[in-house]
């Protein structure tokens, strides 16, 4: 089935338990659906716009409520959307890094921080986790002084990623933003992987910005995302144009330079609007999904040799396994390969496991049923069992 | 009908002849739309992401070739796709322009090149355009003149739109860039209202970049948009990334700091691309477009007071009118005062005028077919005529 020249129908979701780390929490809603096919056209969202025209005044559809709710969900004082969790960190990267200025990331930032300083100008500097792939408030005072004798001054800003993409850990961002508030370092909270995943509450934590994606983890179309920030902060983030022309002498209303005016319009804002109903629902209940995410761990810890790479007991439910000692021995002598894993996952209708992959990897039971969570934890007992793997208990 | 807590579903395309400045060249094809259901979810163009791991290196879907498609298209040598039009011209101005560098816009530039010139630090210099609201080479050769005087050198950039969002007129591109050549000027060509409109040919044009909007005139959700650049340019704006972490020596592959990484993915990406065989075809047949234009001009025109205000004859389908002495009149004694003619055009079927407008407006026929642009001067002659304007002919 095409949908357009050359291009194949993509069904995934429909036929399979996806277990894929970064797609569990990104999955539409039927609310989304149904919103990306009546809000498909672009500039759909604009049709009511009226002064001061600005994307995040427009009434109809409730885009301006859509923006309070937000803000006020994640306990900040404003909110805009933006395209992509990374245009989020550019926004705050361009308005308080300067070229040569340190920024604090971690050593288990993601990348799209490091492209946000570097496009900047900034220089990196990492906090290290600990051995149990923690970053911690004590480590960060430790490298502030580190980044202080470095460069005569304190890192201009930090982001801290609340659960990292590497182990989906949870790291002490409270205990992290009191360091950096003594030391008045403004500090982003990446969200990537909790906004919209289990419950956010910005002033609780300290923090200056947040940062969701949409796609994610608010159930959005791509690229799509929130920046949130305190009353101080939204002053200088979300300040607005101060150009003029000189011919012409034109200014430019209440546009938003660092948000380059409008932000998102049709499917990937309209999207994220439907969706948010049940992503505000959703994150009251993440210890359904721990306790289903426990269900699998069980059945994947059970198998002989196999390790959780993440801290234990899990925190989240994307998680970084080490199977060199179990499934990768299989694959030595398997005629499929690495890809004998994959290949049986799918037979058994799972995907989402990087094809080939046997001996680290990560997956995410995020949103699956817990009938779904009793599946996967079997089907990997099973194609242990099936290829002569001790599983104990 | 909603589509979510309290949105309403969208149907305008549906039920109206759609004659909306900004939206005309933005509405989905059908397979834009499939694509949008196949594609809802952001991560699901990354199923089969392979090394380099970047997306537009990704086969299946034919991310690659798409690329290569559009730079061929538009006799480019790279192309990568932005989050809307804007955001090329934000990774062109952060690679070219520091604080207090002189960038050249003109005095019919669209906002969002002076957000992206006042985002990196820069100074707007306007070429005015001429009585006939024209940019022409030698006003260029003029300001550019005026600038090394002010500045003591030329300016770092310049942002050419091809036709205008205030007119809609056609500015001499080529003859513009041949004057920014002798001077040392990369130039970006704003193709907003071209790219996906009407054939562009940016080696043609000596144009250093070419920048179109996928929701503004390729069809294709928002937010979405190209970025072509020539084989030195390339290397500039799409330079790879250099940073590193200073724990973890971590480097970042091929990742580009302009494109904060990976850009569009799901919605935007797909339905861009399944619109572009059929956009790819249209631009073939602007010809059809101009001759429907022409049959609504000169049934506007005919309407006594009625002046356009564009450059004439119409070189684009996208005009601005000035109807304070035809339809303005009615408004003064009208018990509906302004907002007559809005709701006499709906009536008709008609919408995208905005509500209100009678003195000057915007209006664009692209994409109406014969049949609909002669119901649309029929329209206007029979609301003129109902309201005791007189009416040639």
């Amino acid at each position: 089935m095409r949908c357009g020249q050359g291009i194949e129908a993509r069904q995934v979701d429909e036929l399979f338990i996806n277990i894929d780390p970064i797609q569990a929490g990104g999955r539409l809603t039927a609310d989304a659906m149904k919103a990306v096919v009546a809000y498909g056209d672009g500039y759909s969202v604009c049709d009511n716009c009226r002064k001061p025209n600005r994307l995040d005044y427009i009434a109809k559809p409730p885009i301006a409520e859509f923006h309070k709710d937000v803000a006020k969900w994640l306990n900040m004082d404003a909110v805009r959307t933006v395209p992509g969790a990374r245009r989020g960190f550019q926004a705050v990267a361009h308005t308080y890094v300067n070229k040569g200025d340190p920024v604090l990331l971690t050593s288990l930032s993601h990348y799209t921080e490091f492209l946000a300083v570097e496009e900047s100008g900034g220089v990196a500097r990492e906090i290290p986790a600990n051995d149990q792939k923690l970053v911690t408030p004590d480590a960060t005072a430790e490298k502030i002084e580190a980044v202080k004798r470095e460069f005569g001054r304190a890192p201009v800003l930090a982001f801290i990623d609340h659960v990292d993409y590497q182990y989906g850990n949870m790291h002490d961002v409270a205990g992290i933003a009191k360091v950096c508030r003594q030391y008045d370092v403004p500090i982003v909270y990446n969200g990537a992987y909790t906004v919209g995943i289990l419950p956010v509450d910005g002033k609780a934590m300290g923090v200056d910005f947040v940062v969701g994606s949409g796609h994610k983890s608010m159930a959005a179309p791509a690229p799509s995302g929130v920046l949130a920030a305190t009353a101080e902060r939204e002053k200088e983030v979300f300040r607005t144009t101060a150009i003029i022309g000189d011919v012409t002498n034109r200014k430019f209303g209440i546009k938003e330079p660092e948000m380059m005016g409008c932000t998102l319009m049709g499917v990937t804002l309209v999207g994220m609007m439907a969706s948010f109903p049940h992503v505000k629902e959703r994150t009251k209940h993440f210890d359904k999904e721990l306790a289903n995410h426990k269900i699998v761990m069980d059945a994947l810890l059970s198998i002989e040799g196999t390790k959780c790479l993440s801290e234990f007991p899990r925190k989240h439910t994307m998680t970084r396994i080490d199977t060199i000692a179990s499934f990768d021995k299989v694959a030595e002598s398997h005629k499929k390969r690495g890809y004998y894993l994959q290949s049986a996952l799918e037979e058994k209708g799972i995907t989402g496991v990087i094809p080939g992959a046997t001996k680290v990897w990560k997956f995410n039971t995020y949103g699956t049923t817990r009938k779904q969570a009793e599946h996967l934890g079997r089907a990997f007992v099973e194609i242990a069992r099936e290829n002569g793997l001790a599983v104990k208990g």
